[in-house]
Parts: C-alpha cells; sequence; structure tokens
C-alpha cells in the first residue's frame, strides 16, 4: 500500500514500463512506456513516471512525498537529461518538461497537468538561442509562469487574463499572437509579480523545485473537488491515486509546420474505418482539447503536413492492432517531426462500438468473444434512445457538432446546480452552456441532454456526454447565450429558463419544435453484436412486461420470455379499481367473492393476450402482491380501509400473507389464469408455456398450502400439472437460509432482489434514495445505490445461499432474477457467477442485458471459446 | 414414522415397556410399564400399550389401522385375559378395560378415554354375580353405552342427559345414585336406543367391535379441534401421534371401600413435603378431575381408609426417588386394594417447583444440576407476578380456592371468546366460569387470571391455570353465574361484563375493592435457586433500562449490568419534548446545535443517574435510533415535519443513519455520555463501566465514521480510550454478513433480534401481530410468534454467522443480544449453544433468564459439573 519501505522503487523510466503496469504507472505511463516499446524511442518523448504508489503514500503521509522518492526522482532526471543530451534550466540548451497526472483509468481533464516546465530568465534566453524564435521563447515563458501559477498554486485564471488584456490594450492589438516578443517579456514579469502577490513568495526559478513543485500538485489535484466528483459518477475507488508522468516538452507551436491534435484510429463517433479526430496548426495540445479555438478535422493533416499525416495513419493502425482496440492518442508535430505523447483505448459511444466490434472481427483481429469485451455495455441503451421522428416535419432552429447519439427533449437550464436541481426534482433538462468545463460533471449527470455553444467533437462537454450516454450537440455557433440574464437568443428567438427545447446528437439538430421523438431502428451492427452475444452467454435474458404491449416490445428486443408479469398493475386501471375496492372493502367473504367474480374474467383476458403474445417462450405470471390497501383511494375515509393502513406496508400483509387470510383472492387469479391456458392452449393447438410465481414467502408451509390451491383450482379449470410450473419469489432474507425446504414445493425460484435488498439492508426505497444517497456516497459508505448494482457481499451472498440451497434439493432447479438488478451489468456478472439460469429486466435493458451476460460468460471463461 | 412396515411391532405390554420408551409408548404407558417394573405387577392393573407410531401410520393411512394391529391387538388381549384370568365380554366372570389415550406429553382432558369397555347384556350378568351388586353392575352398563356413545360416535352429551333427568322424574329422584337397578335397565335400553337414532347403527355388542372402534376413536381425537388448540398452546408438534393404553378396569366405585384420587408426592402449590391430592370414596376416576363433586383433601385418606393411605404414602416416595422428580399419580382403591392407575412428572407452579428443588438437594435426591433442570422456568414469572397489597384494607368479596399463584386485576368476561376479544385489543381481562373445559383454553391463554365457581385444586380450571403461569382462584361456590345474562352474583352484590375484579390465586381471596398489587418478595426458596444458577450458568444476563428507576429495579433481580439503555425515551419526557421538536425542525445546522446545546445537560443527568446507580456493572447506553418523526406531535403540520415522514418507518433514516446525516445530533448525546461518565467518576473515584452502542449499522464504513466521532469527543471531553467501550448493534442481516469488516471498530456487537426478525422475516412487527399471527398458527405455519421465541433456521442462522465472523476479526469480542428473546427461555438455550456472552432482558424477566441460563448449560453438559 506504498507505505514508505525502503528500496521502494518510486520512479519509472519509460523504456522500463509497460501497458502490463497500469496500476503501478497509470493509465498513461503506462502506455507512453508501450508505445515507447513498440513505436521506438525517436516517436514518443523521453521520460519517467511516478508511481501510483508514491502518490497514495504521499496522501497517507499527510501530503509528504515518500522516503528515496525525490533521489529517485534526481537520477531519472539526470538519465533523461543524457537521452536528451539538454539539461532542465540550461542557459544553452534547456531541456523543458511537462508534468502530467496519469490514473488507473482516464479522467479526462479532472487532473492537472504544467507545461514547459524548466523555463527561468536563463534557459528561457537557450530556448531563444536554439529555436531562433524569440517570441516562441518567451510566449512559453509566460505560459508556464501562467499555468504554474494556476496549477501549483491556484492562483486564479482571471488575473492573469486581465493583464493580458491590459497588455493587448496597451499596444492596441485583439489577439494574444498579435503581442510582440517586449510585451511577452513585460507580461511574463507581471505574471511573477501576481504571482508573489497572491502566494507572498518569489515564483520559483530553480527547475529543481519548480519541478518538485509541481510533482506534489498532480498528487494533490487527486484529492481536488472536481476529481472526487468526477470519481464517485465513474465509479473510482479513491484509493488508487495518481501517476505522475515526467515527458520532455516538445512544441507544435514552432510555427506552420508544427501542430498538436487527437486522433482515433476510427471515426470516434459511428466507429466507421476511417480515422478522426481534430488538429491545430502552431498550437499546443491543450489548445486543441479547450474548445477555444475551432479546430481542422484530421483529414485535412493530409494537405498541411502530408508526411507527418501517413506516418500519423501507419502508427494508428499499429497501436489498435498492438492494443487491439481503437485507439484515441495525442500528438504534437514539431517542425514537421510527429511525436506520439499518448494513447488509450478509445472511450466511443454505443453505435461506434458496436460497429467496431462487427469490423475488427470481419478484419481478423479479433475473435467475437475479444470484440465483444471491447464494448461498454452500459452504453448500449444509447442505441435504443429516441431520435426526432423523421416523418414529421419541424423547424431547425440552428445545428451544432453531433457529440453523442440519441435525442433528447426539456426545459432549458443554465448551470449544473440548476440541473441538478431540476432533475432531483423529476424535471426532464437540457444543460445549456458556452462550453463545459470538469465542474459540471454533476449537471450531466441530471440533464437529459447537453447543448453547448462552442467546442467539437473532442470537447470536453462532448468527451464527457458519450462517456455518460448522454446526448450532446456542441459548438452550436450560433447560440448566444447570457448567463447572467439566463437567456439563450438564435437570432431573432430568445429562450429563457424552463423553456423547451429539443437536441439530437445523432444529427447535431436544435429545435424548439414540439417534435416527437421516435425509437431507434436496429442498426445492423447492433444486431450482429446482439447475435454473437446469444451465442456467447449461458444466461437467459427475459423481460418483466406487466401488458400485452409490453410483452410485444419485451419480444422485439429478443426477451427469451416474461419473467415477470405483475398482476397488480392490471387492477389499477380504471374500469378495474372500482371493483378492486369493492372486493377490499367486502364485509365477508361471500361479498369478496362476488366482487373477484367481476374481475375474473378482465384478467383471465389480460392474461390470453400476454399468454398469446409470448407463444412459444415462458410467461412467469405472479399473483398479487402490493398490500389492499394501494388499491384503495387515497383519501378512502371508509373505517375498514382504515384498518388496513399499516405502519411498514412493505412488511405487512402482503404478498402470499394475503393469501392465507383470504384465499379466495388467490384463487380468482388461478383459475383467471388457468382459464386463459385453457383457452389460448385450444386456439394455439398447444399449451403456452406458463410459469404461477408466488410472492414473499418466508415459511416452506406458506407454499405449501398456496401450491396446492393452484393444483386444485387447475385441476377444477381442467388443466394438466404438466402444463404448468409453479415457483416462488425468494426475496426475504429467511428464505434464503430456509430455500432447501421451499424448494420441495417449487418448480422455479426468482429472486426478488429489489425486496431482498430492502430488508436485507433495512433500506425502504422508498425513504432512502431521496434523503440517503447523496450524504452516504459523500462519506464513502458506498460508491452507488444498491438498489442499482447489486449489494454482493450482503444480497449477493443470500442469492447464493438460496440458490445452493434450492439446488441441493432439486437439481434441476431454475433459477431467475427479477428485480431491477437484472438490466444492470455488474449485477448481471454476479448473477452468471451465481449458477443462475436467467435474468428478467424491463424491455429496454434486454439488449444491454444480453450483451452484459455474454461478457460476464467472456470473463469468466465459460463463454465456449467462441 | 409408522409406515406400514411388515414385522413392525405396534403393541407393547405393560410388562415389556419402560419409562425411556416414552416417545413410543406415550407418557402414560411408558410411566404404566415403569411403575408395573417398579411396584410389581399387583400394583398396577395389566394392560398393554398401541403404540403412536400405530397412531401416526393411522392418521397417514386415511385412519385406517396399519397392517398387522390387529393381529397384534389380538394375542395381547388374549395375554391380558390369560394374566387376569378373566375373558373379555364373559358371562361368569367379563374383564372390563378401560380405553385410554397417551401422548409424549400429557395433554390433560385434550384426547379421548373409554371406561367399561367389554359390558353387554351378557357381560353384565357375569359383572353381577361376580360382585354381588347388581345396581353397581347395571350403573357401569349404562355408563359405558354413555361414554362410548359420546366419546366413540360424537352423540351430543345432553341427549344422554335429558334421558337421565326423565328418568328420575319418573322415579320421583333427584339424584342419580337414587335411580334403582331396574331404572337403570330402563336407562340403558334408552340409551341404545338414543345410540340407535344418533349412528343408524345398533350399540356394539361384540367386545372386540367395542374395543376396535374406542382405540380408533382414540387415535381420532389427537386430530381433534380441542386436541390441536392444545398442542399449539404448547407448542407440540402435530406429528407426534398419541398411543393407547388397554388396561383391566379397577372400580372405585363398589361402595364404601373403595374410591378414587389423585396424589402428589408433595404439595402441588407449595412444594412443601407433605404429599397433597384429592379423593372421593365410592367414586371412578373421573368423578375426581371433573371438579362436579367436592373432593376430599388426601390427609382424610388415613381416617377413612388407613392401610391404603400408609401403602399410598410408600409408594409416592418410591416412585418420586425413583423419578427424581414430584409425582402426580392416579390410584384407585378397589374393595380395599390400591391400584395405581398413573404417575407423571407433576406440573406445578412456580413456588412449589423452586421449593421442591431446594428441598431434594437438602434430601440428597438430586445434584444442583438435576433440581434446577426440574423447573418450568417459563413459570417463575409467577414469582415476580404481583400480589394484593396486605397493607391496605378491602374488602374480600368471596374466597375460594387458591388453585394458581398470583394475583390479576381485570374486566369480567364470561366466555373464551370474549377473553380472546378482548386479549386481542389490550384490554385485561378476568375469565369468569362455572367451570372450565378443554374447549376453554384459548381464553386461558388471553385472560389474566381465571375465577371459577366449581372444581378444586385439581380441576380442569387449575391444572390448566397452573400450566400456563395464570393466576387462578376455583371452587368459588358462593359465586353465582349466569351466563345467559351475562351477570356474577355475589349475594347482593351484581357484577356485568366489563366490571373490574381481582383475584389472589395464591390465597384465593376476590376482590372488587380497588387494592392496589405489590410486587411479591423473593422468597428464600427462589433466591437458593437463582444462586445455585448463577453457579451453573456461563451466559451473561443483563436488563434492558432507560431510567434509573429500571437500573436499580434490575440491579435488585440481580441483573450483571445494562445491556441497552435507549436514549430516545428520555427525549419523550414532557420537559424536553418541546426541545427535541425544535431540534428536529431547525432549519439550519447552527439552529439545531443550539437546540441540542439545552437538551445536553438534561441527558447528562440521565446518564449520571444511571451509571451511578449501575456502580460496578456495565451500561451500555445506545444512541438515539428512532426516525425523528416520532418525537413530533401527531398533527404537526409543518412541512418540515412532512419532509420527515417516511412511507416504512422501520427501514428509513433511523439508527446510525441519523448520525451520518446530521452528526451533531449523536455529537450532543456523545458529549452528555463523556461528561457524565467524567462527573460519576470523580463522584465514585473510579471510572463506571460504560459501553456506548452504535444501532443499525450495515456497513463498516457507517461505524468507522461514528466511531471517529465517538473518539473525537471523548478525546475533547477529556475521557480516556480505556475508560468506555465502543460497539455496535447487528440488527441487520447486511450486518451479520459483514460483522468481520464490522468487527475491526467494534469492541462488542449486541444482537438486535427484534430488528432482525422484522428484517429476516419481512414481518413488520407492528403490523403483524394483530392480522397475520392468528391465522398463521392455524394454518400451522408456526406454532408461535417469532417475535416471541427466535426463528432459529433464519434470525438463528443469521445471529451465529455474525457471531462467528465477528469472533474471527476479534477473538475477545464481546457478544450479547438485546431483543425481546433474551427473556425467552427457548431463545435463550439458543443464544447459549451461539456462544454468547450474554442477554439483556426486561428487568421481570432477569430471575427467569437466569435459571434458563442454568437450564441450557446443564442441557449441554457444560454447567462446570455441579
Amino acid at each position: 500500500m506504498g507505505l514508505a519501505r525502503v528500496g521502494t522503487k518510486w520512479v519509472y523510466d519509460f523504456a522500463e514500463g509497460s501497458r502490463e503496469m497500469r496500476n503501478l504507472l497509470g493509465g498513461k505511463g503506462a502506455n507512453v512506456a508501450e508505445m515507447t516499446r513498440i513505436l521506438g524511442p525517436d516517436r514518443v518523448p523521453t521520460g519517467f513516471t511516478i508511481t501510483t504508489e508514491a502518490c497514495v503514500s504521499y496522501m497517507e503521509n499527510d501530503h509528504t512525498a515518500p522516503d528515496g522518492m525525490a533521489e529517485q526522482v534526481d537520477e531519472a532526471l539526470a538519465r533523461l537529461e543524457a537521452t536528451a543530451d539538454k539539461t532542465l534550466g540550461d542557459a544553452d540548451d534547456p531541456l523543458l518538461v511537462s508534468v502530467r497526472s496519469g490514473a488507473r483509468e482516464s479522467m479526462p481533464g479532472m487532473l492537472d497537468t504544467v507545461l514547459n516546465l524548466g523555463l527561468n530568465d536563463e534557459s528561457v534566453q537557450g530556448l531563444v538561442e536554439r529555436t531562433g524564435n524569440e517570441r516562441f521563447a518567451w510566449d512559453s515563458y509566460r505560459r508556464f509562469v501562467q499555468m504554474f501559477g494556476g496549477v501549483v498554486r491556484n492562483i486564479p485564471g482571471e488575473r492573469f487574463e486581465h493583464a493580458i488584456q491590459a497588455a493587448k490594450q496597451e499596444h492596441g492589438v485583439t489577439l494574444d499572437t498579435e503581442l510582440d516578443v517586449a510585451a511577452l517579456q513585460a507580461l511574463t514579469a507581471t505574471f511573477r509579480e501576481i504571482f508573489r502577490d497572491e502566494t507572498g513568495e518569489e515564483f520559483p526559478l530553480k527547475p529543481r523545485d519548480q519541478l518538485e513543485q509541481a510533482i506534489g500538485a498532480v498528487f494533490d489535484s487527486w484529492t481536488g473537488e472536481r476529481a472526487v466528483a468526477y470519481r464517485r459518477i465513474n465509479r473510482i475507488p479513491d484509493d488508487w491515486g495518481t501517476a505522475v508522468n515526467v515527458q520532455q516538452m516538445v512544441f507544435g507551436n514552432k510555427g506552420e509546420t508544427s501542430g498538436s491534435g487527437v486522433a482515433f484510429s476510427r471515426d470516434e463517433v459511428d466507429g466507421s474505418p476511417q480515422p478522426s479526430g481534430d488538429f491545430l496548426v502552431n498550437a499546443q495540445g491543450e489548445d486543441v482539447v479547450s474548445g477555444v479555438r475551432n479546430t481542422q478535422d484530421i483529414a485535412d493533416l493530409r494537405d498541411v503536413m502530408p508526411e507527418a499525416h501517413a506516418t500519423l495513419m501507419e502508427i494508428l493502425r499499429t497501436l489498435e492492432a498492438h492494443y487491439k482496440d481503437m485507439q484515441d492518442t495525442e500528438f504534437t508535430i514539431e517542425e514537421g517531426r510527429l511525436y506520439m505523447l499518448q494513447t488509450r483505448n478509445a472511450k466511443r459511444p454505443a453505435q461506434a462500438a458496436v460497429r467496431f466490434a462487427c469490423d475488427v472481427v470481419e478484419e481478423g483481429l479479433l475473435t467475437k468473444a475479444e470484440a465483444i469485451a471491447t464494448i461498454d455495455c452500459e452504453k448500449l441503451d444509447a442505441l435504443l434512445h429516441p431520435t426526432f421522428d423523421p416523418t414529421v416535419d419541424y423547424g431547425v432552429l440552428a445545428k451544432g457538432v453531433a457529440a453523442s447519439p440519441g435525442a433528447a427533449t426539456g426545459e432549458i437550464v443554465f448551470s449544473a446546480p440548476d440541473a441538478v436541481q431540476a432533475g432531483a426534482a423529476g424535471r426532464d433538462v437540457i444543460l445549456v452552456r458556452p462550453f463545459t468545463e470538469a465542474e459540471d460533471v454533476a449537471g450531466f449527470h441530471a440533464a437529459r441532454g447537453i447543448l453547448t455553444a462552442e467546442g467539437g467533437k473532442a470537447s470536453h462537454a462532448a468527451l464527457v456526454a458519450r462517456g455518460m450516454g448522454r446526448p450532446a450537440v456542441t459548438g452550436a455557433s450560433a447560440l448566444d447565450i447570457d448567463l447572467a440574464k439566463k437567456e439563450l437568443r438564435v437570432g431573432e428567438t430568445v429562450l429563457c429558463e424552463g423553456d423547451t427545447i429539443s437536441i439530437d446528437g445523432t444529427t447535431g439538430q436544435i429545435t424548439i419544435d414540439d417534435v416527437p421523438l421516435v425509437e431507434p431502428e436496429m442498426t445492423e451492427y447492433f444486431q450482429r453484436v446482439l447475435a454473437w452475444s446469444d451465442e456467447l452467454r449461458r444466461l437467459g435474458v427475459r423481460a418483466n412486461a406487466d401488458t400485452p404491449e409490453d410483452a410485444i416490445k419485451a419480444r422485439s428486443f429478443g426477451a427469451a420470455g416474461i419473467g415477470l408479469c405483475r398482476t397488480e398493475h392490471m387492477f389499477m386501471a380504471a374500469d378495474r379499481q372500482p371493483k378492486m375496492r369493492e372486493m377490499i372493502l367486502s364485509d365477508t367473504v361471500e361479498d369478496r367473492r362476488a366482487a373477484l367474480d367481476e374481475l375474473l374474467p378482465l384478467q383471465q383476458q389480460d392474461f390470453e393476450e400476454i399468454l398469446e403474445a409470448m407463444d412459444g417462450l415462458p410467461v412467469t405470471i405472479r399473483l398479487l402482491d402490493p398490500p389492499l390497501h394501494e388499491f384503495l383511494l387515497h383519501d378512502e375515509d371508509d373505517p375498514r380501509a382504515e384498518a388496513l393502513r399499516e405502519v411498514n406496508p412493505m412488511l405487512g400483509t402482503r404478498g402470499c400473507r394475503l393469501a392465507i387470510l383470504h384465499p379466495e383472492i388467490y384463487e380468482m387469479q388461478v383459475r383467471a389464469i388457468m382459464r386463459a391456458q385453457r383457452a389460448v392452449t385450444q386456439r394455439l393447438g398447444h399449451p403456452p408455456s406458463l410459469e404461477v410465481m408466488v410472492p414473499l414467502i418466508d415459511y416452506e408451509r406458506e407454499l405449501e398450502i398456496i401450491e396446492e390451491l393452484i393444483f386444485r383450482v387447475a385441476r377444477e379449470e381442467g388443466v394438466k400439472r404438466e402444463h404448468y410450473l409453479v415457483g416462488t419469489m425468494i426475496e426475504l432474507p429467511r428464505a434464503c437460509f430456509l430455500a432447501d425446504t421451499i424448494a420441495t414445493h417449487a418448480d422455479f425460484f426468482s429472486f426478488g432482489t429489489n425486496d431482498l435488498t430492502q430488508t436485507a439492508l433495512g433500506f425502504s426505497r422508498d425513504d432512502i434514495e431521496g434523503k440517503i444517497l447523496s450524504p452516504y456516497i459523500e462519506n464513502k459508505i458506498f460508491d452507488r445505490s444498491p438498489f442499482e448494482t447489486l449489494d454482493a457481499p450482503g444480497v449477493g451472498q443470500l442469492v447464493r445461499m438460496g440458490a445452493w440451497l434450492g439446488r441441493k434439493t432439486k437439481l434441476e432447479l431454475k433459477l431467475g432474477i427479477c428485480g431491477e438488478h437484472g438490466g444492470d451489468p455488474d449485477s448481471i456478472d454476479f448473477f452468471h457467477n451465481s449458477g443462475l439460469n436467467y435474468v428478467s429486466c424491463s424491455p429496454f435493458r434486454v439488449p444491454v442485458a444480453r450483451v452484459a451476460a455474454a461478457q460476464a460468460a467472456i470473463r469468466r471463461g465459460d463463454d465456449g471459446g467462441w
């Protein structure tokens, strides 16, 4: 854990590392080392990495570097100077370095970076001499002072910006690039005065001091607010720490034969084979990703610097083949020579991910299993997101960059906090900003979509939105945003906070017309990915569907059946609620039976339609579950209604307990089910695959009693025992412990992980989500809601115990889960590993679950070796 | 399981059995066999036992006797006839037999019995000849027809009673005994007509048919309503079945040198050494226990039949020494000769049980462990029951038999169903009846006390009340009860349903004055039993106490500390609730802190008093647990109050979750605790034994955060770490699974089995007890509330898992439980076997728990061999 052990190696030269050392060297450090190995030392600027363990030790020891680290940095620096044949701070030919963060997982823009480190009053002269470009050297120097002040000492950016504005006014120019050497020298002096003013110290001129402080600042940025917020959302543990990469600077801002850019090995939006990216001539890398200057497409590089372009294309192919995944690279061209600064697996939207997966299998680069494993299946949801209805005419208010696919409609909000607040209140909002920054990330999470006036496909807004699967349109330059007035102008149109707007991140269109959103066609690529997933996975995927419509949708998404058909939703319908109410408030069993008799044909009709829609696939119908009180009117003042109120309805008279108290309710439901079974059997010519499920079983005897009732009614209705299954929800901790006894009366178990989470953790979902989640995440008690991803150590143990005990009694016992965890990839992985037969989730999550189930099988090596 | 296996032995002669064969032969059969062995064959009428396995087989095979049973009964009957030298149905010297039930556990009056079997028109003549008593013979015959008709064919008793009434009118007599031979002959003929009329069959005259039907009827009585209800209450499994004992009749009704009685080897009420009991001259045994005739005290037998008395006394001593327990016997004297019909360990009230335990150790009959094991510790509660305050003058309305100790006050009800209904509504009632019968048992359970106008210490009412530990006064003959009018008259006084009455079952007094009940002194015997229990037990016993008064009471009952001091009850006090309300409804943390500052000194005062009262013993103070909403007014219409309402408050924002959201609340409480600790340390000169307990922990991190808070505040208040412990409730299933991680932050665990039962079973205690319990017991889902006795397979597994995992991390971890199960003997046995250190229960249950803990140790053989 990085305690300061004698002899610990804290620093690795790039030449010593490899991509396997990601945990120690961070993603960037490991990849730069790997690139150095593949592309050779001349293509990657030399440098070294200070390990994540050093960072952890630094955090644990009150922000003090571990013993030995300083000495190792000195030694590595000496080697770097020898290789580069330059010296840090040298007045003749100075070495300049960048100091960059690099965590295990990429956290774009969240951690700090210092460039041009090593400049001071002497070395700037050396830079002038070596480059023969006095203006470049002084511009680099003033940039360095500015960046160092901001990053290392937290000096507000506007202090430097104001000084630049003043200088431009003084010299009567409008662009930074128009400032001459003298102006830049004066500006550097002013920046150092600002530094002294803000920190009470002189700007450090010794390069070794600069380096030490910069390294500490990168370490510190790991625990900065932005980084912490990002980790929360992206589920990155706090105790990983970041590595620090010290690398010789190369300069993309040395004139028209220089430049910087980002390049993807394939199109990062649609996944098609041609590389994509942005670049800027005569610029450093930060200029490209900041979105401040409008970038050029990478294809244009062919015309500007054909040789560099050709080399880059070849390198992209080499890297992709090596990493067996789509690559996201950063490069700099210094006076015509291409340097690769970074490569990593490209984050990409679902459409690009599925296209990539299909293409690389065709190309023979990856096996199907390897290709499926490259997909972030959580994002596949976006492929099922709506788009603007193409058959409807609507006015396009403006058009921007199609930065993250999917369409969204919502009220305009102009700040991340407003988005968070509105999102918490359940409102759909579109976050509208000139451009976005790291501190806006929480707002992305809360918003339906993101719209910016600036930035391209590689801008912060685009990257983060794609990372989260949120639709985004960026760089819509026709937008004139006044944050102070909370107003958005597009020509004559003025929109205010709360006005409705729609964006389509697949086309870049923006509209204020009332355009309906339509469901996407499933692309051929996606279909192929799903088909391969079906070959690879071992876990069945069913859907939770309560209506014939849902059943049809589920089928279209590839559900292998219905894992949960809740019968209670049918009772909520307007024509049924009064009858249900009458039934509940009956004074006698006879009255209740009379009311139930009226409900029976309606239930039967529902069941017939669902069974027919799912012909050939199993349908699990759950008998009535919620407390009866839920079916009454809210303002019911009948004393019988009052008697039904419960202190903790979740733990009250519900599920099978209703049937022990009032067997006539389940009897009606079972009769309706069995009559539907008979009717559908007649129409189809064969019996549908019917499964009757009993909720909330605690005791073997409960299920025995209800099983007897089901058998009896089925006999009475002439349905043979072999034409239906009887099973139970396992959703209480006791049932997991007693699953061996319960299994004697069950053909199948379906784990109800929602209720199991509520009981195992003692969390009422209704009460907890608003109040507890945020403070619990802030206090690092958990990193996400246990209702979203299964709590493996607690609830998961119960599931495994229930599964094991159930199968101990009945080897052939069918096991499924029908909580909302059934659509969550991490939970699906757990269920696969627990030997379950199927998961059941909402129809829209079925495709995600199919891929997630395949990935679980691949991860565990039981994918049949495809 | 008694399936009809070839070669199964279904029938055992008395001479073949022994008391070890109780499960097979039933209690009565095993004891009669054992008595035959000890006392010799001449002292016990000969007979045989049909096994409980035969009954189980009969029940399983649709009420058909298993193969081979009939033949074995024939063979046993032949042996019995040979031994008795008489033949069943013989016209000269007929054998008559009784056919009695006999389950593993005694179920007095619940199962059926047929006497005088073997009588018919021929054998009655034989009986006349052999006894020379024509009236006796014909009276026996008509009794047999009556009993057979009632028991075997369910003919309503009133049909026979009406015929007797008619006969008495016809002959102008008032007593049954005044009917002459001719009248009895006519009555027998009438009874056989009633039999034919009710059953459509002739009364069976062949003795072998009579026997077969009687055996079937006894088997059937096992599944009769009364028996099932009794088993529910007494927790006897349904699948045990009953044995059937066929035994030669002896006659206590052969004149003045005959008689029947029940005798206890010691006084069955106070346990003192002289034998007690009741008898009737010239009567059969049923007359004694029915309570219809007023019996004589067994001491009077010395005067009436001195020889039989002397023999009986000697036999009682022999049996007690043999069984090493107080004996409850039935005997018959036939023409001066004593026969023992039955013996069994005597059910006895707590005072008799503790007296017996002490005396037998003195006498050298039993070891301390053996003596403690004879106590039914569930009944000890009665010794802690109140009595009428002897210092207060009150009018005695009437006096009856002191049938079951303890005093009670309640509203009068006149039927068992009324008692059940009132009890369910939470009202205290006294069940008032002329006499009680088996079908009244449920009413005993629901009532605070029982009062009857008829019957003695051996009456049904007395037996059952003592069995349940309910105070009872029987045989209060001054009471004139009109069930139809629901009126009770005593001289001029008329009491109606709902009027308040008080009874003292220790003295037999009845009053309608408002006499206060006072707590009993602990007798010397009880003190000795408790002291021995303390030597024997391994489990500590603490008390749950929230106030200094409770703490003092707990100490006086021998509590070894406070296992649960709930801090929330202090906030409910009138002077605190408004401040609590103010705190809860604060808009800012500052306002909340200000309100908390006012509460702090009040809490500190409470803690100081409790810590001082418990000086030298540990005090576990639990930090705030209930949801804040509970402290507000019911009609609070503040929107902030509304926001605190939860759908399932049991699973909501409570326990440690409050402290994660509002750390200032626990901070105030911990500060008050630590200040109290310092203040008391100064006054006592040494630190009290303080334990701070955190409720509702789910995650290790929760406890880590709160532990840090406790450490910090303790430091701030100058209390050293070694002067307090920090521990946690383990009351959620997740915490049991994660107990190894939680234990890293805990000095002790206290299992909160109330909440653990709620969550593991998904039962809200508030909602379930009224609605679910009865139907669940009726449906045999469970035999008692899981909130009363720990659900071992579910909740118990969680406790064991938590205990094991906690000790895995920390071998010295102190483990306790503080749910209400801490005072339940069966649950205490489970906790002992689970290796816990202590239980904590309400102060009144502490003595019971001390004895129960000793019994658990004795049962498991880890009582140190005392």
